[in-house]
């Protein structure tokens, strides 16, 4: 962060990062008119609202694929060796984000957009329904599309078609190399779980803390909750919306949750997962702010740093060592359902399940990798849309042993596809391997973060992410980036590790 | 409303509506991203949000400033007689629009913008302090850049300066006329005063009701005041900010408001006002949604819509006929300060004193008239920003027989000057005396509005509105609008008439 932003390089550089700014600015404005309709907005104002975010993205999207930023670009290639490297890897993201906003026809930009905005409407009803032919045509033109987009990647891009769509989520994704580390997780996971559960089996079940848990207890603290972690409220909200989500800007995050009266601890590991998004986008670089290379690196890392809270974190014994009395106390609760470990037991129970949102850490991979297997075969034309049930249903079997009764808790329940976000469900499960990595670094690094979290002093970790993921933004690749912090490249292992001490005792 | 918007019309005037169609469209984000700023946002996204807004303004402001628009207004300018009247209406706006945004040189309108910037920042210390000093020099930029900025619009509008910084809030305002009318009032005020107090002071004082009066019971009964008026609540939103306001969309009203437990009026008048701003907005022409010519007028109508609401009718004795008991069970009480006399009379309390906010139906004018012959004497040139606070004191003597005892509550109050508002003034109380003039019209039209308002009926009121001012939106000038609807142009005549009645029981 010492590079210097004043040193003499060339005018069309400087061009290029007005245009950026301004395009990460409209951006912003986007965001916050989406928050603002997930959080406040009453029904009636949809309409005008989608009007609204769509001039504002059209906009962004002109500006960018306009070609006189291709010239710009080109110009600036030939005198990239005067860059530093920080202005360096900002003119690659400047020319990727370049690359797919015009690989893309304008007409089929909008017919993506159309279609989606379709099959999002018809996926509600069918999933409301269970039944999955009132989707189907909806998602075939979907697909029909995104496979031309992704082609029109592609070829741009010079990579295969299920990597240029996966570009977009995770920059520079192999999906020969995701797909092997989600495979391998595949061969290893029926011996963990049978072992997990076997484990599981022989401790006394954790006893189910009494409610009901007041709404308004539950706001207060989680808010503490996000304070603890690093949220500093003069710069951050704490709202409800249907799903939890953290958006705004660094210096102003807006995290969600939802509240249940009959228990707390998804409203809490919600807002704690939401807290390590926000805490990554806190941590990104000022002096790169508005530009691409100050943006976060990609789905992978984003994801890593909220399951490093939740899960490396917020699920380990330490950290109930603290929260335990701290929940106790916030419910005027007592007993032994209110103990460290018997809080601890609770948030790391394991058990198959139907519904990926609802999974343990241990099952929760099985889910993205049906998806993903799914997903290639359908853009690969291995797989046709109206054979998606049964084949979602045969891979829950294969997978995790519990076939969907319908569709409605089968292929029906994520929202990705019909949106035409293909590619993008590997990055949960990469994500939660890149945590993995990191936390065991982190720890190996500093012997005093787990003793911190035990008091609620959430400042070492920090310490630690901050120079290591935070403050690097997409100055590297995902993988480089890993490698200076933790020694090696995205991989299985430190996840696998993790597990077994975690669930097997190990 | 049956204009046939698919005749066949010339391309250049369509060209012209997708730009101010984008335009709008723009407005409306910026516009949202300001209610949040005034509702939701923390203090650390104040410069963040400052630079979004600015972005969408620049962009805006570059799209309608563009030389094309120009060239396209010129062009239209020729074959304006195939133009059906809304179309040329529309066109008459866009041309307005458009003289406003190139008369001024960019490079003005952004020491104009950072000066107010400056200036507010000024302000708010200077008003705390109660230093005028602190403010002066910041003022005196603003002026001169004002005055300069004023002339380039003069000149473009081929209007007096004062008259074209008036256009921008209401649109063809002449000066000379605006000044009779209130010069008028100020005659007028003397002698109504005194009689006024005398009639008061002849009357037994109302019975302040016994607080305090818990927030949570004036936020239901806030929105059922609203509801009450028309807003529906599947549209609209009733929130808090430091001072209330009406923002959002037609299909989306946000609506402000503030609490305090130790009195409820304030906070029911401030929704009531803000929901005749709000029903304004909603009642717009849909076809001309994102059309200049769709907007509301000016803000002379526009304040003659809040204050129709909350002046005309809900300070009138048949309001309170239906409101008092409302309010009576929303807090539960009883007695002799609930009746709809005494609520009546507590809400037509009428008493000279020094803030405009706080200022009585009779005296508010008399805080207009001041600030219009300063404000037009500075931008004259025969005022200097040195001599604004005595000239301000010795108004406030000469209008209400008051001496304010420092700035804080003299010429420190208001932020329009330091924000660069110079010609706004006028237009809070030109709208006061428009809506007497419009509620006396629609009384006589149907002799069942104040009937039905007795039992919280606003129906035969908005169905007089609606036709009479909301639909036409900009389709006519203020005073050609007001001759349709009321046989007259703007005048004090129904205004003084209202205030005899009200006043002084005539």
């Amino acid at each position: 962060m010492t590079t210097d932003r004043n040193s003499n390089i060339t005018a069309p550089y400087r061009r290029l990062e007005e245009i950026f700014r301004r395009c990460a600015l409209i951006g912003e404005a986007t965001g916050m008119l989406g928050w603002d309709a997930s959080v406040n907005m009453p029904p009636g104002g949809a309409a005008a609202r989608a009007e609204q975010m769509a001039t504002l993205r059209v906009m962004s999207h002109e500006l960018l694929a306009d070609h006189a930023v291709g010239a710009l670009l080109e110009e600036v290639s030939s005198i990239v060796g005067q860059l530093d490297p920080w202005q360096a890897a900002n003119f690659r993201e400047m020319r990727r984000a370049w690359l797919h906003a015009t690989a893309v026809p304008g007409d089929l930009v909008a017919a993506r957009s159309r279609a989606a905005a379709a099959a999002e409407t018809a996926w509600r009803g069918a999933r409301a329904d269970a039944d999955f032919s009132a989707l189907q045509p909806f998602l075939e033109e979907v697909l029909a599309l995104t496979q031309k987009a992704g082609q029109a990647k592609a070829e741009a891009l010079n990579r295969p078609v299920y990597d240029a769509l996966m570009d977009e989520y995770e920059p520079d994704a192999d999906s020969a190399r995701v797909v092997s580390i989600l495979e391998d997780y595949a061969a290893f996971l029926p011996e963990l779980l049978d072992a997990a559960l076997a484990h599981q089996a022989r401790m006394p079940d954790p006893l189910p803390p009494a409610g009901p848990f007041p709404i308004p207890v539950q706001r207060v603290l989680c808010r503490q909750m996000a304070e603890t972690v690093g949220i500093d409220f003069n710069s951050a909200r704490l709202d409800e919306s249907l799903h939890p989500f953290s958006g705004g800007v660094p210096e102003d995050s807006r995290i969600t949750t939802r509240y249940h009266d009959d228990g707390f601890i998804d409203s809490m590991m919600g807002v704690l997962h939401e807290s390590g998004h926000a805490m990554y986008e806190r941590g990104l670089p000022a002096a790169w702010r508005y530009q691409p290379v100050g943006d976060a690196r990609g789905m992978t890392l984003h994801e890593s740093q909220s399951l490093m809270i939740e899960m490396q974190i917020c699920r380990s014994r330490e950290f109930f060592e603290w929260a335990a009395p701290v929940i106790a106390h916030a419910f005027a609760a007592e007993g032994p359902a209110w103990t460290p470990a018997n809080m601890h037991g609770l948030a790391i129970r394991v058990e198959p399940s139907l519904i990926r949102v609802e999974a343990d850490e241990v099952t929760y991979p099985a889910h993205i990798i049906l998806r993903t297997r799914l997903e290639r075969a359908m853009i690969d034309g291995d797989l046709a849309v109206s054979d998606l049930p049964g084949a979602w249903n045969d891979g829950m079997v294969a997978l995790l042993g519990i076939r969907p009764p319908n569709d409605r808790v089968g292929c029906l329940q994520d929202i990705h596809w019909p949106d035409g976000a293909f590619g993008y469900f590997p990055t949960y499960s990469l994500g939660a391997m890149a945590a993995a990595q990191l936390a065991a670094a982190a720890r190996a690094a500093d012997r005093e973060i787990m003793p911190a979290i035990a008091k609620g002093d959430f400042g070492p970790l920090m310490a630690w992410l901050r120079p290591n993921v935070h403050n690097k933004a997409s100055l590297l690749s995902t993988d480089a980036l890993l490698i200076e912090a933790t020694g090696q490249p995205l991989g299985a292992e430190a996840f696998k590790d993790h597990l077994r001490r975690r669930y097997l005792g190990a």
